[in-house]
């Protein structure tokens, strides 16, 4: 008979194998060198990072703690859907069909309890209702365009972006979450299109 | 004149460019599947999974979003001293040297405060003393016998590592930080090195 202990690891165990694949989805980014393009798993790294750097960005009642945790889990479902880039043209019904089967598959191989408090944080996510995840979800939307501007254009040259859908794909969740940061970044981003167009 | 909020995002977005160079350091062992080596950045994402996952194998006193700050900063120095393979040989001292040097510089491009913050941070983690560090050191080692186990030995057969070498370099620090843990890993190794004697 298994003991308690080992049947729990086993399982999660499992999962964090599972969970390796992450690091074979590749973004529509590339990396600031432009080397290779960047996979999700080093992209959650790098918003986590952003996250406790820039953590004074955040309003009252949101726990930077609980950012962190939810942005280690939020691109786990790629490894079943894969990444939809923010500027391609994705069905996103279709998408978050596929994103909510891939977390009920993969939190399923942990232990119950733990299965159904990953899930719920990245319901939570999803969702972008509570201030830990508006914040997350604003973290998660700055790193490209601050890529973007250190890269000529990255892929908004790719996709063709506007600086209108900018403002709407991007520039709403990142003001939701982080006016401060969206202040900040907005005259970057403007200048880019206008040298752009001259 | 710069207002103090630009000022302090201008420096924090620096770090934040700087640190993608942490993608492009590459450590000893490999992907799961085998296909190329693993980088420092997306390690890093896979031993806070780890953290949060295994979580309930930390002793009294830890706390897990400590753990998960301190590996998600505890990699960064590589950025300019390189990574040290656990089984190369490695100048400890020469190392602990530029890893010093490291955290000085990449902390420094920070606004004071949190340089301060972060640095002494990273420092508690090297030291390896208090409860959280020494639970982030074990969660640290254990991933790479995960993965060795999983892929025929990995990097264990690249450097000619014998189980005495593997309980001292390996199977202290878990023990020391997560018992349980490397009572559940420890007849796994024990088992594979014995069937390759066979």
């Amino acid at each position: 008979m298994t003991d308690p202990n080992t049947a729990r690891l086993d399982a999660q165990i499992a999962f964090l194998k599972e969970a390796d694949k992450l690091k074979s989805v590749l973004r529509a980014s590339k990396l600031i060198d432009g080397t290779r393009h960047e996979n999700s798993a080093e992209h959650s790294w790098h918003i986590m990072l952003y996250t406790l750097v820039l953590a004074d960005q955040a309003g009252p009642g949101v726990s930077i703690d609980r950012v962190i945790r939810m942005l280690l889990l939020h691109d786990l479902v790629e490894i079943d859907a894969g990444d939809a880039p923010i500027h391609g043209s994705v069905d996103h019904a279709a998408m978050a069909i596929k994103e909510a089967a891939a977390a009920r598959r993969l939190f399923g191989m942990l232990p119950e309890d733990q299965g159904a408090d990953f899930l719920a944080l990245w319901q939570e996510f999803e969702a972008a209702e509570s201030p830990d995840a508006q914040f997350a979800k604003a973290i998660d939307r700055v790193q490209t365009p601050v890529l973007n501007l250190e890269t000529d254009g990255g892929s908004w040259i790719d996709y063709n972006v506007t600086l209108e859908q900018l403002d709407l794909r991007v520039g709403k969740p990142i003001h939701r979450g982080a006016p401060g940061l969206w202040a900040w970044l907005r005259p970057k981003i403007a200048a880019f299109f206008a040298s752009r167009a001259a």
